[in-house]
């Protein structure tokens, strides 16, 4: 079975190459009678689009959004809604000459062994520009959520060694898209930023970490066994090109606590509800939302593409020197911020779905 | 769509609760012909039980797995392999005086609000018993993947703050079986065993980490887009109970790492053979496997079920004082030991199977 | 992929062989807080088992259904059901003698070549007893429907050369029990027990035709394209052994109709309701159900197993006389009445789940 | 869950409205690295068009093909393949008029109730305009078959009353396309077109049967119990328009025959080969192909758009007289040859696959 396509009730498949002639997806499942807001999508994708001038990408594209299919009126009518968005700007021939060339930590080399043919230009299905068509996916199945009430904010944590320190209670979510970075603290941002100007000139890149906060999640969603909700999310975020690594609630760092340091003790609070006193459980339990803040870290590695001269191998078993050409990130972490809430927005929308499927009144 | 089903090609449904008649599960998509090895599954199921007896959870399970369909003269006929392992040493009286009350971190809460009853006994379908349906599954997964190469071990890289300071490759896995906690390094495994004495003494609980390595893999295992391997394989893991989170290769570490560290440059073996210097990538570029070794880490969180009094609140929202009955582990990583491999070895089945479906000489 | 689950949201995994140690299944997706009545469940078994004395196959089973999982103080739970019915009274000796042989019109040489192994007691895993786990989930999905109010009968309506002139409509269905060709019409089943007695007598088996009426069921089950209504009951029917062909509706007299024969007008009936004033349609338009009473056929084979003597070749090309021992029913269509039922009952099961994810106030 | 996609390994899901953009669907599973002949899906795309032209709806589509993905060099990368087919003729102010009007035998009721939201235009998503999808995604499959031998071929085997009497066995399928009707028999194809003559005078439609031969197929095609060959056949079949039933081999036939004729004797062939006398059980013995030839019946309903007038009711319950406006075919079925063809083709390449997973050389 191929591997195209994420979640069961609000089913996404997505397609296109970096330099075909468009990326778009199918998405089979979205509830009839939702009034589209297309501003919304479009605000997502130029999220994605969006980073500091001197740290991205040369490539322009006005990624406009077309509905082919499931629309009426303005309104999804429950049929597919199909969508593309146009490459335009892409440039094929900056790629003729690394095509027999396997970049080093790129998919080139297992693209070429798995299917014996690749579409070298630009990363070919391997790109990230892919993600697009998850960002319009993404934000419709926002758009479905506010069926129910939940809130999904992701920002930078981390980029190279500079972490934030403040949990993400003490932070302002207000301030995410006040900087570059997408870190919403003012102090940690400049630093960041001060640490990129030195990667850059060191033709280098750098990685990161996303941290992503759902809110007002109802108690309910996640299918156990397997099924768990933090299961489906940690495969989204590993599904994200250059993503390594995932944990939620205390994460990697419960493998050093105690129990009695780790444990969520219930307490009820002043509405007279049951709620934990701490919340190293993330917002699940046994796989199922527990109605508190479910959060999650989500690991980037350092964009491949780098502008140093690098020894590889091509096809032939040559020994080759590459310089990349024309301009690459210093760092995607930003950029990804929507496509991390994006891809979450999408397993709890079908999470919301299926545990809708079995609530109904027993006689 | 409920979720007890993992896996497309190979794919197993579990069932049962912990105090329940039986735990068993069904594999559909097994290849025929196989010669099931029934001592292999039972000493599978030995190591997930076994833990250093001062250590370990006073129950008492056989743990006899008995094969209810799919097998004739000892060998699979390609119908689905159904197999149950009756729970014998159920003390289910234990669980009466907490059958209305919400232990900390645990799914007693989660389960009541999503499906309105539960099996209150032994925590029902959320016990971590569940687990030995996987080691079956897994030791037949096993048994599939000698058909290819593929080899797949895992042990116990941290324990509390004490964590193994070798790579996987300046270990011997030999030593692994040859203490109580699995860390296949004396020196560490000795300071373990002399941390956990400490947390034992203070009925507390604590938590770990688990390496995994995989070798020989071939070439071409992961389907792009979604069910990348590394995201299938974190999807496996995080449905693991108690774990808190995942990474391959550099992991959360690539997050402060320069591109120019962190790419893995191409080069020719001796043989004459593509390999990497260096495998940040953990055996997996763009989502397929590279024929390098595949390497990943899983986080769990200390066992909830503690010794200690905890306060919480039950079903009624009464405040009450929890103080769990019976003998629980002090800690659980060694005895998911196995469960890490067996849930490893279903997906590189699954991934083996897929990619065969798509290979042939085309005309 | 392999092919022993059926549904999406109400999923039945079947497993068993004919002569192995059980039949079983397992339902994942049943909505938890269900009270299962296990006598009605029973009752069906009883009637999937029943036929006239001296028609029956001679293997006697109490077909005793267990639950291993999923039920808790007799309701579900929301966790998998899977339930066993123990083979007690399977002769394997019976078929040591033709386990090289292929039988006519079998599934013995197809699993020979498919699987290269061959389970060959009793037809192993291709059995028709494998239908019993197949009444079980019906009798659960039943009562899963029993929340709306759709009603799901069959009857036969053919056997051999012999019809039932009459519509559903003008049957009385109380009189289905009464006979044991399951004919609610008295003369009818006269003359097909009196063919059956001819049949018998000269060693023979025959076919039928069993008709299927689903009643009360909610406009809007169904999902096009693919998962049109009819083409989920289509797969379901011809998914049962020796089954033959589907229609519904006006199904392959429609051939020969005139559009404005054929047409359904709409028209207002005396609750004001819209109904249609004939129901060639069979109650599906556009694979979505209207409202109508939906009906269809499904078409048997005669059993293969008859007592004549028959030349057929071994596994080694032998030219071989068969002459088959035991004794075995001269037509099993009374008996596949419930089972007709309950692969109906699951597939509206499942429509009736899918349908209710989407149905939602929109803002 | 949504009902857009058909198949496990060959997956198509389609998408797009009879007077929307365009028509398209997402191939995902073909693989890698097969030279796609696109005049040839040009031509079945013609095929699909065509009818005699006084017959036909007067709605002049080019049905040009279009590839977004998955393409390179003209060959398949193992990337989805996404095509869209644009609508160019669409007048969708013929349908203003019936917006609000329930159209007797069509989808519009259904759609309105189930979705609340309909696109009225030309029938929208529930328009047999949707094939178009289906025969591009069957052209591609039957390239895929054709890496094993598989051929599929579908003619007209009854229009109205009007029946061919010849078996396939007796037909020179090389004829199908040399007259209107694609009945590959000169008198009777002569019969249908004077009839047809008939009830286009008479502002009527008519229904009628395709039969479908696959020969060539390997041995051990199909996956019981519940996704056996026949059953994976007939939903497909049931999920194109109009379709009223199917059946396969003896079929309805088989109903009134007795075991001794309708069973299939096996006997060695001239090549040593292991055959059967007779082909009853139409190449399918317990839902495997075994290796005789398929053959199977498609039962159409007449076209339920006439021109004569028809009483019927509008959303607000009024009764309405309907003159449809526009032309429209007297008689689908020979335009719903090339359909058959592509949608067995679909369940071929799909179970060919399927089957091809779980072979491998056992150690």
């Amino acid at each position: 079975m191929a591997g195209n396509t994420i979640g069961k009730l609000f089913k996404l498949t997505t397609f296109g190459e970096s330099h075909g002639e468009a990326i778009g997806g199918v998405i089979d499942g979205c509830p009839a009678g939702l009034k589209i807001n297309k501003d919304f999508i479009q605000l997502e994708l130029t999220r994605r689009k969006t980073g500091p001038s001197f740290f991205s990408s040369n490539r322009e594209e006005k990624d406009e959004v077309n509905f082919i299919s499931g629309l009426f009126d303005g309104q999804t009518t429950g049929a597919p809604l199909a969508f593309v968005i146009k490459n335009i700007n892409a440039k094929s021939d900056d790629y003729e000459t690394i095509k027999e060339i396997y970049r080093p930590s790129h998919a080139d080399y297992t693209y070429d062994k798995k299917y014996s043919i690749r579409d070298y230009r630009g990363g070919g299905r391997a790109s990230a520009r892919e993600t697009v068509a998850r960002v319009v996916a993404g934000a419709i199945a926002k758009q479905v959520l506010e069926q129910s009430q939940i809130k999904i904010i992701a920002y930078v944590s981390q980029i190279g060694s500079i972490k934030l320190q403040k949990t993400y209670k003490e932070l302002d979510f207000k301030t995410i898209e006040s900087n570059f970075v997408r870190c919403p603290d003012a102090d940690t941002a400049q630093q960041m930023l001060d640490y990129l100007e030195i990667v850059k000139n060191n033709n280098d890149s750098v990685g990161g970490v996303i941290t992503c906060v759902v809110s007002l999640c109802p108690i309910g969603l996640g299918e156990p066994i397997f099924d768990k909700l933090q299961a489906d999310l940690a495969k989204a975020m590993l599904s994200i090109p250059s993503v390594k690594g995932f944990d939620y609630g205390s994460g990697f760092d419960a493998a050093s606590m105690l129990g009695s340091e780790n444990n969520d003790i219930f307490v009820i609070d002043n509405n007279q509800q049951i709620t934990t006193k701490t919340n190293h459980s993330g917002g699940i339990q046994g796989g199922i939302s527990n109605g508190e803040d479910i959060y999650f870290r989500v690991a980037f590695k350092p964009i491949a593409s780098i502008m140093k001269e690098q020894q590889t191998i091509d096809r032939n078993k040559n020994q080759v020197t590459l310089k990349i050409k024309g301009r690459h990130d210093v760092c995607a972490i930003p950029r990804a911020v929507p496509i991390v809430e994006a891809m979450a927005a999408i397993v709890f929308t079908d999470h919301f779905l299926r545990n809708k499927a079995y609530l109904f009144d027993k006689k």
